[in-house]
């Protein structure tokens, strides 16, 4: 039995000792295998994770490692269990936690700064400067410690947030994404009710970029892309106005859109070397551009309009500034309906088909959630 | 005589109705002419200008046209003056103008916004939406309304700043230059006080980031470029540390500065591939780069270095958010000597000569001053 | 027949010379009276009124004189038109105005800075260091210069919004106390989405305050007062409690649903020594009170508290930021229904019977409108 | 011997088991007494003190005990020890800390947030939410975990700042309060490069301020007081302007000085009824006001004024936003000589006189300074 010192469990919710996890072999290799349950510290509780939904980050870390072990030079980085778009219900408390009790339920942030450096000192915990040191505090669930792709995990306190009744478990998960979009906007000044707010690329940062845009009240909120079914979602999701690159300009539409100048703001979730030269030609003089995807390889833009024009370019990472928080407070209250981009379900036991359904797009997949609660794994019970 | 109505004069200043003033011709071509003395209007005053320093962005008007011809899709703008970084002596005042007296010696801006669009309305007067369009109240002197390589000229009361008795009419001329450095890190945040601040190009801008982040405290400051002089410049200007970037690895060197990480501010001067790519490359994560240079040409850019490390880039125009009086005040302080780039002078007679020294470093020339008081041009006492 | 060389008319909104316009005669006197349609100048346009709300702040310029009288040391302010709170119809443009054309649909803000000066050049132009002074381009309308309770007033487009076909003449008034609910909540940060928000005092300030508050994803939202039907009407605006503080201690009731700490932001919008004093020991360690009303004489309060817990203060004058843009943003996507505290409307020539209902809350009046279109006044047409 | 488990030693720098400590007996008793040597955890330090200032907060500790025991109810808080502006030499270093060496000399800031709550998370360490709360990880050394009347004591590596050998140990101490300096004018906005600021106050805080604001470049720095000795030491930090306000009226004077509208920001240092009523009126439209001390008891204040100016007002607590550092920076850099504040030196073991000099200031005492090194206690090396 799952008993360690100085942590508080309850009868109402028994952990086993041992839990089923996926973890990574060699690239692109994925086991089924068992974990010894981790266990909490000074301000971390465990989570038993209920739901776990799929990001193109999760392909890449199963591809090619985790950051931490493509960072440290390390050939792979075998026994680490991805996945960070969960949710669960606590299930242990590590000392002195009082903040959450056991049988809560919560969604999550990614990551928790080592509260040592400088940027954390600032509230940039997403930018820790010991990221990746979990020696020195540092998690970054999923990326540089293990994640959500198992039946517990490890989170500290502060990315927590409390999933209320109304909302269900796959909706929950989903919150990590809306978090991302909230960040964009957030270091874009937030302030955007009656600004225009033009989103590059319908996928799930995206289509809830648009959701949040419009929730907070950006006026118009215009969604470009390629593919008509996810424009259509973006529309449901709030979008004034969709333009699909393929068959209009979209520089001269949004120039269009807004008198003649620009957008305020852009937010560009594409991440290639084409839509970040759009985005840079559409923001107006003054206006501001989010980086919340890119082009992994180099690329050639023009950077001369960006300084001709005055215009700020914050490239971001995660979730930071508690906007998950303000996410989950804008879902909590049903201000968008986050699961228009939920698409497919599978159990956590079939990880490898719903890593396939997200991997290819199957069925025109967008959102893949694996949950463990309505078709849990023999372990779970079993010890 | 010059008396144009609601206009008030002083007879200890007399204006003549005619001045000299040089004038765009074809591509390249300037003359010497006379035209009228331009009239204040609200909340202007007429500058009798005292000297002038040459930019780099002087000799690009002079050679391609101002920004307004250019964007007008004019084939190029004749009979315009151009000169932006000028000082002088109020002379007359435009109606109900009661903030400066006839007499006072002012340095100025370049930018007055326009005061009725969205981006005035926010304080963001260099990013105006009516950029060149004087009729409604935009103007950058010497780029698109007339400026300061001429007896007198126009600003805006916003523009002007008081010039104490003990700054000399050369290192007034500075301020301008100053300004645009105040101006890039205020925009990075300002608080620069024991942080990490690397300047990229030692030209004007970038010998003066130097000066202005010493002055506010950062540390280390470090400059590099490619010419030894310059940077010895930089050195006496405060550069705690230079590099000679055709010697040393610039990345390199800041990050083994800056404990491994990185420096936190990094103003770009240097307006290359190869240095804005450093300029990433050397910027801690969370960290911030002012580009206050551009290269022409569009140029090929690690972005996703910029999202991955949650860096921000602002590309700024101007000497916005007053930050122009803010370097005054340093200046007024003699928190540094910004002389020390002020190489040559001339007559405003002898501009094309000045332009030359300019434009070829004659005699490894930085800011060449063309001055109106101490060799005056004849016409100005003849009317 | 109105028509000022350089200004642009339109045959389908014919403008007449004179119209009716209240004027202030001695305290609390208010004449009908005839007087010549104003002339917009640069960057103004001229609005026909079509409705116009009361406003407490109306009824002490009634009382007492336009706060420019006040500070002028003027006895009174003779022939001088109140009202500030109006929405109307563009009915001819200043010289080089096209941001509006005729016939367009418009709520106001009350300021236009001057433009000139140190605030306005930082963007806040509500806190113009020329207030008060037209000459220099200052207008506070209603308050500094000629305002709503008339058939025609100047606006500068700054302070102009359009208003969308689907928002009726009486909501569109109510953009100015919206704007002023919106400016605190700026000021407060303006990232309000899941944190604590108190609003105190059910005054129409207060009651959009907790619209605002509601709409922008503030959780919980309380609000405090007396009236248990203004309460009443802030819980149909999002309040998630209501306080009424002859029945419970809000301090109490505010620490016990935010956990023991108290709230994250206090909107105070009372006015009262014992209110003021509320918001200070509830107001948690590092959180933020905005003042948008003020007892008229000193009050004692508990500065210690306020430095002991790092607490900020912020006393907000009007609805300044362009907050008003995104009130009506806000609004233009019937996010709250404003018309909730809109109870009377009376045609303009009964506004002293309007104003009687305000100043005596006859019939639990909140907002009393006049409407100028509904039961116009003869002259209007007759010219 | 020291040897904790886990706690990195050297040689070169022993540590005794036990040390000599001052703690609180019953109010306004102090005995110096032997204490073990405290362990540092993790993220945490051991200092050796070298050196420590007198605050006025001291003296209050020592006669009502530390503001944990008095939050906590507490009759009196026996066998704490106060003391929270010092200095000294790391001596230890707790599990996983590598970014301070044994022999590092460093200087202080009294807070360190827990990490975990919300204020923490938003970089607001100072207005943690765990405040006292020890076995959350909040520490304020000195308030509410044991401070520097002793030989060592722990930090948290957040709160160190390296002193350069260029600094005295005396000097170093004095770091803390112009941290405090530093933090008013931050939250003032920082950029006060030819704003005009007022000091009210010439204590050590309200000295520093006119330093470190003469160092930013504000311009002009006025301070006012009522001791003609204090003021001629504020001339030499740089006021540009004394006002003994015995003898002037300081709110007219500081009008006179800028131009009739007042000044931009104002520091009250003060902390009396009269002297915050000046600060307001003489604050200007738009203006901010620090609040870096209070009166005790409640205060009767012009609140209207506050509000119809659009006045804000800044409760400061310790010295946030690691203001600390950028004090050191500029003292490091010589921009300022706070030597100038420092008057007195005794021995540790003759606190009690050291006390007394600094509540009765005795022959003109401002701070005095306690050091362990010129003068140092037998029990030190008799370990």
């Amino acid at each position: 039995m799952y008993a360690p010192a100085g942590v508080r469990l309850s009868a109402d919710l028994p952990v086993p000792a041992q839990m089923k996890a996926w973890v990574l072999g060699n690239p692109d290799e994925l086991f089924l295998r068992d974990k010894p349950v981790p266990v909490p510290g000074r301000a971390e509780v465990l989570v038993r994770i209920d739901a776990v939904a799929i990001c193109a980050t999760d392909l890449e870390v199963i591809h090619g490692g985790s950051p931490a072990s493509i960072q440290g030079g390390l050939p792979f980085n075998k026994n680490f269990t991805p996945g960070h778009e969960y949710m669960g219900t606590v299930a242990a408390l590590g000392p002195e936690v009082d903040e959450f009790g056991i049988g809560e339920r919560v969604s999550v942030e990614i990551h928790a700064g080592c509260g040592q450096c400088k940027r954390c000192r600032q509230g940039m915990y997403t930018s820790c400067l010991n990221y990746g040191n979990a020696a020195k505090g540092h998690r970054a669930n999923g990326f540089t410690t293990d994640g959500g792709f198992a039946e517990y995990a490890i989170n500290h306190i502060n990315t927590l947030a409390r999933v209320p009744a109304t909302m269900g478990d796959a909706e929950a998960t989903l919150v990590v994404t809306a978090g991302t979009s909230m960040y964009g906007l957030t270091e874009l000044g937030g302030l955007v009710a009656g600004e225009s707010v033009v989103v590059i690329g319908p996928g799930p940062i995206g289509l809830l970029a648009v959701a949040v845009a419009k929730a907070l009240g950006a006026s118009p909120v215009i969604l470009t892309g390629t593919r008509n079914k996810r424009l259509a979602i973006g529309r449901e999701l709030g979008a004034d106005r969709v333009i699909n690159i393929a068959d209009e300009n979209a520089v001269d539409v949004v120039k269009q859109l807004t008198g003649g100048i620009g957008a305020d703001y852009v937010v560009e979730c594409a991440g290639t070397e084409a839509t970040v030269n759009q985005a840079i030609h559409m923001t107006n003089r003054g206006g501001k551009i989010c980086l919340a995807a890119f082009p992994h390889a180099p690329v050639t833009i023009d950077l001369a309009h960006l300084v001709k024009n005055n215009i700020y370019v914050y490239g971001i990472r995660g979730e930071g500034r508690s906007a998950t928080r303000r996410a989950m407070a804008l879902m909590a209250e049903k201000r968008f309906d986050a699961t228009k981009i939920h698409t497919h379900t599978f159990a956590l036991a079939d990880l490898p088909t719903a890593l396939r359904y997200a991997r290819e797009r199957v069925d025109d997949a967008i959102k893949v959630v694996v949950t463990n609660r309505q078709a849990g794994i023999a372990s779970a019970a079993a010890e």
